[in-house]
């Protein structure tokens, strides 16, 4: 499933070709390169970034003093230093000031929670709910109660949200934030309103949430060119490529779970045949295994039971694996990511999914290099999309610090 | 087929988060705004220039005289202004100077090109030449020795090719520039010579130049979003995404060829089963359409026989048809792109494959919105790759001219 939450953006450090360069671009430009510097390096000195950055000594203490004031920023205090001279004052990021909320609307659940610059997560909550069907005022409703605890709880800790992002299992037009579709939820055309407690909010959908999660918060060293599988009531997938999620035209990218497998199969609700869901989504592997659907830990369900060795179950995730391993081998032929990573809540079956998907990518994916180990399950598993969503926010202050937050110059 | 034609380059002017952003960095970014102004709106005046980049009139007529020093725009004398004070005069791109020159080997011809700094090709020349399993060392000199006649009559219009580029039929390494394998040519991990008659010398795969001559070619208004299939000896695509080819993790990513179509079906040499190219690859369709696989133009041929109505040759192409659109709509559902755009020589048959490739991709793409129209056929065919590559050159030079060109400064 699709859409990026990047809508429109203050014209960024990264150079718009369209208009020209200025001094006050240029500023914001270096803001993003130092605090960046610091985000991945840290701690260090404003020695250490001048080398690591080539701006001259006096330049990046200036820069370092409005990241100070707009609170990015803070001294650890004198460090022992080797070189000659003053000993360095250790730069980090803040563990107080600007932070990202996330929010998640699940079928079956809602989730809240505020990660600080570090990405670490530092408030959170988490409540069952029977979102299918459910108008969507009263699911916003109920979330937004969630969202002031969590806050409540961020503001003691001296973290400021500076924007709010929410995952949902449906389509997102990337241009205008609007809800599409969550077949799940039943929403079809909803406009989300556009502040949330007075934070700015924005709707993403929970792939590509997910897969945002996945890239960053592994640090730098993962792989920034992947396909991320999800699942959990349909079979979403994001494409992440350079290190950034790939919307497509319309935000719609990563459908995977509509990929025709077996193009005269059984027909989808989608309308077409033969879809990667009708072999590999909920309801095709819960009646491949004989177990009822029925509201609940479906996914958890099946991990016990295969670890029981039930032969239907494990049947059925060996059926599932080849039709993900068969979809996903088109997607490497088309889209030549590093890696494949299994996400969501089907992390959690990797040990039975994860050997047919091998197979199927060995055998079908021979034109270029593939690798068995290019298949990996993620470690966040289900707590991706909310972290992802909180992580957003996270992401655009450490990216152009300099178009949050009002700066001298 | 994959690879992309973009390897190490310059620091461009579209600024590298990396690196502090500089007075030098400015020019350069804002010699290539005035340029692609230019480009895209000429003729110009200075003061036309001005209000449309924002720089003031002083910064445009320094850059001005920098951009015709290095030959790449010209004045065509005063033009009426209806505005008060001196005419401007008229800034067009030059049609001499800069240029790039494309090189093409097919499994049946080879092709040479040089195209101005407006796209038009100035120069060309092709000839039959049987490649495959010819020794790649004589390929080369077949093709330096046209491309020395090519570059003769270019450099009598006054033109100077600034790098030259070579379609290949076949997987290029985008980091090394390497020819993987170029199975219908019978080259595998083939190193080109550095360069070309003076002239810095890369390969790129034969799709995705057709995909980038389809996307430079029209001017801006088309799409900037789109999947493009080719196919000659193999099934090739290539997407382009924001206006930019999309590469893949290492340059392979659009193998539409091998997308499993039907996961069981007949055997691929590439070891797959069901490949796309088992249903619509030339030896496929020659072979249910009954006729023998043999040298020369059988995608003419079959257009021909088509239009008599030989009914075998229509149902090949049905069939052809109708896995293409299967492929097709696990690629839109993937990718979203706006367009997807038939091109290569099976443009030529666009009349039989559409009808097919249409109901498949309205039948299988069902959860996004998708417009029938949006497949169309490319108008450059099988002359795409070629006129491709010799706009990579071209459009490097207008994205980064301060990239190519001594600048004072």
């Amino acid at each position: 499933m699709p859409s990026t939450p990047d809508p429109p953006r203050p014209p960024g450090p990264s150079g718009d070709a369209r208009r020209p360069a200025s001094q006050q671009g240029m500023r914001r430009q270096n803001l993003a390169l130092v605090l960046g510097m610091i985000a991945e390096h840290g701690p260090l000195s404003r020695a250490d970034v001048a080398v690591r950055t080539g701006l001259t000594r006096a330049a990046v203490s200036s820069l370092v003093v409005s990241l100070h004031q707009a609170g990015l920023v803070v001294e650890l205090g004198p460090a022992p230093s080797g070189r000659v001279g003053r000993p360095g004052h250790a730069l980090v990021l803040s563990s107080t000031g600007p932070a990202g909320l996330g929010l998640e609307v699940g079928v079956e659940h809602l989730a809240v929670c505020v990660a600080d610059l570090s990405g670490e997560v530092r408030a959170q909550l988490r409540v069952a709910a029977a979102n299918r069907g459910r108008p969507a005022a009263e699911v916003l409703a109920e979330l937004t109660g969630l969202a002031e605890r969590v806050l409540g709880e961020a503001a003691a800790l001296g973290l400021r949200p500076a924007g709010a992002v929410m995952a949902v299992p449906g389509l997102v037009d990337a241009a205008s934030g609007e809800v599409v579709h969550a077949a799940n939820l039943g929403w079809r055309g909803l406009r989300l309103p556009e502040l949330l407690l007075g934070l700015r909010l924005e709707a993403g959908n929970e792939a590509n949430l997910g897969a945002l999660a996945e890239l960053w918060h592994g640090g730098p060293g993962g792989p920034a060119d992947f396909v991320h599988v999800s699942a959990e009531s349909g079979i979403g997938a994001a494409l992440v490529v350079g290190g950034r999620l790939f919307p497509g035209a319309r935000g719609f990218a990563g459908e995977l779970g509509h990929v025709p497998v077996h193009p005269e199969g059984p027909g989808c609700p989608c309308g077409a045949r033969g879809c990667l869901e009708q072999y590999a989504g909920e309801g095709a592997v819960l009646a491949a295994a004989g177990l009822p659907q029925a509201p609940g830990d479906w996914v958890g369900l099946l991990a016990k039971r295969a670890a029981e060795g039930a032969a239907p179950v494990l049947a059925a995730l060996e059926q599932a694996g080849a039709a993900l391993g068969t979809a996903l081998a088109g997607a490497v032929n088309l889209v030549d990511p590093e890696a494949v990573v299994l996400g969501g809540a089907y992390a959690e079956l990797g040990e039975w999914l994860l050997p047919e998907m091998r197979r199927e990518l060995a055998e079908r994916v021979t034109v270029r290099p593939w690798e068995p180990g290019a298949l990996t399950v993620s470690a966040l598993g289900r707590g991706g999309p909310l972290l992802g969503a909180a992580l957003v926010t996270v992401r655009r202050v450490l990216e152009d610090p300099g178009g949050l937050l009002p700066l001298p110059d």
